[in-house]
């Protein structure tokens, strides 16, 4: 059976690729730069449920998109977070945040509303993800999109 | 010089013990199951600042308390995330979950107000938690807490 992402996921967020365990999204929600890893696993709620090693890679994978995306936004802090009580198929929270920004200090999640990318937001962040990440994409995000 | 643990964690927590990596910490926070990994290293704030052996450290500490903790308190869902926008010095919060807490499904950030433990329900908790870890750390509380 294969990995299927879950469709809250799917609706929530753009494509940016696969990585070698992970897939990786852009969350469409303009206020923050934020990049959700999904482990291409099946029925996985938990970290600790995933093998030693896809743990090992997970985490690998985490500090690639949290340095990458700092340097690529200049941010002042990464926040990262599994939680998962409304999506309960496992994925990893990566969100860039600012002291400027909407919520600062403030965790992010149950704060406000979802902004969404205008299309050309949405193609230039895609774009600089893309780069961001190439080399080590196993399988990227069409350009056209 | 030495690590030493931030004043605002050292406020909100009491000491469960150290992994060979981590200060453990238990959250003054009756509501929810909360424990606090702190890595004994000076001036870190993000993940990817540790060295890499360091990160695998972390991360396998990470999984014996989450797994730990689920089990302890048979919680629906485990919540793990690095926040650090008030309290710079590199922390992870492990949170045990359950559709019948007070804030379910949302995350417990920001969300009302902290319950202090009383110093019986405090003992029993930490007197649990020191069980539940016994064997891995290497120092921990004294029990006469």
């Amino acid at each position: 059976m294969k990995f299927e992402l879950h469709p809250q996921l799917a609706a929530d967020t753009f494509l940016i690729g696969d990585l070698p365990l992970c897939r990786v999204l852009l969350m469409n929600d303009a206020r923050f730069p934020w990049v959700i890893l999904v482990p291409r696993r099946k029925d996985i709620s938990e970290i600790y449920d995933l093998s030693m090693q896809d743990q090992q890679l997970l985490w690998q994978e985490s500090a690639l998109v949290a340095e990458k995306l700092m340097k690529l936004t200049e941010a002042d802090k990464m926040n990262i977070a599994a939680l998962g009580n409304v999506v309960p198929q496992l994925h990893v929270h990566h969100v860039a945040r600012f002291k400027t920004d909407a919520v600062w200090p403030k965790p992010i999640w149950g704060q406000g509303v979802a902004v969404p990318y205008s299309d050309s937001d949405k193609q230039q962040m895609l774009r600089n993800l893309s780069d961001m990440f190439r080399g080590f994409l196993v399988s990227g995000q069409s350009l056209n999109v």
